[in-house]
């Protein structure tokens, strides 16, 4: 079975895939999409969305729209799993410009006819540390050890989403339950 | 000029559409897209995506896409004017739901080629009303008087969505700026 993580956000959505087979895992391919380039960080999309520049981020999702699909459509995938926006972010306007973002990503999924589902991150985390609280670093490290990486994952969006595949791996019953 | 007016969420998304000549503005239609009709409460959307509930919420996006990007099809407007999402809501769930709605509307705005125009609802209502802090009954007030209606447009939604478009009309200057 092969399986596709997605952490999502507007300036960085990190993907990863991986196969299932006789319960190990190996990994297939795992990126990054960076929105916006010439913007470095991360909070100028709340400027630029405090400041109605709804224009720039209709641009951006429109490159996240393009370039997901294309993903999807070369690694074809069976499952696909995405981060839960159940955190609490340190500003509220975060949360809604990822919220576009996962906006676009659920409705390309649902369109491609794939598999959907999705996990808390504190699940997530569980799943690969044994830790619901456990940190980025400890994530990153956890998945390079779990899929025999000799590299840390970077950056942790990468790490994120390959630990949210592993997490959708590890719960095939509960899937096909959700899925229906 | 014929202008379009939305007024984003994801249980209800109001649109209103306007046509604009020699100063005078009249309704050309307006109505409400209302998704996953089964379920009544607008806190159900909270506590669906709470529990995690992509798949149903995945479902109303893509109901929310196709109803869209029809009317805008069939209205062909100059101009699409969408209320930004700044307000501070009682609960922040409510604000990353309304997020994933935004995000497939200004997605297929862009997709379909038509400008965007992007106004805060306080701009909205001072628009309309001469008060930025208007309450709905004030705004559709205004609206009836201002297109000769003879009905309160309801739901508010419908109303909010043409107080933007009317909006948008009198800033036609500030529009082709915005739009580049």
């Amino acid at each position: 079975m092969r399986i596709v993580g997605i952490d999502p956000g507007l300036r960085i959505t990190g993907y990863g895939c991986i196969e299932v087979a006789d319960g190990g895992i190996t990994l297939v391919e795992a990126g990054v999409f960076r929105l916006g380039k010439a913007l470095s960080k991360a909070e100028r999309d709340v400027a630029e969305f405090r400041s109605g520049d709804a224009h720039s981020i209709s641009s951006r999702l429109s490159e996240l729209d393009r370039d997901f699909r294309v993903m999807l459509d070369r690694l074809r995938p069976d499952v696909v799993a995405v981060e839960a926006l159940f955190a609490h972010y340190k500003h509220p306007a975060t949360a809604i410009v990822m919220g576009h973002s996962r906006g676009i990503l659920l409705l390309a999924i649902r369109q491609l006819g794939m598999s959907l589902l999705e996990f808390k991150p504190t699940m997530v985390k569980k799943s690969v540390t044994g830790n619901g609280l456990a940190k980025k670093e400890q994530v990153q490290l956890a998945v390079r050890a779990m899929l025999g990486l000799a590299e840390i994952p970077e950056p942790p969006d990468m790490a994120d989403a390959l630990a949210v595949a592993i997490c959708a791996s590890r719960r095939a019953d509960a899937a096909a339950i959700a899925v229906g």
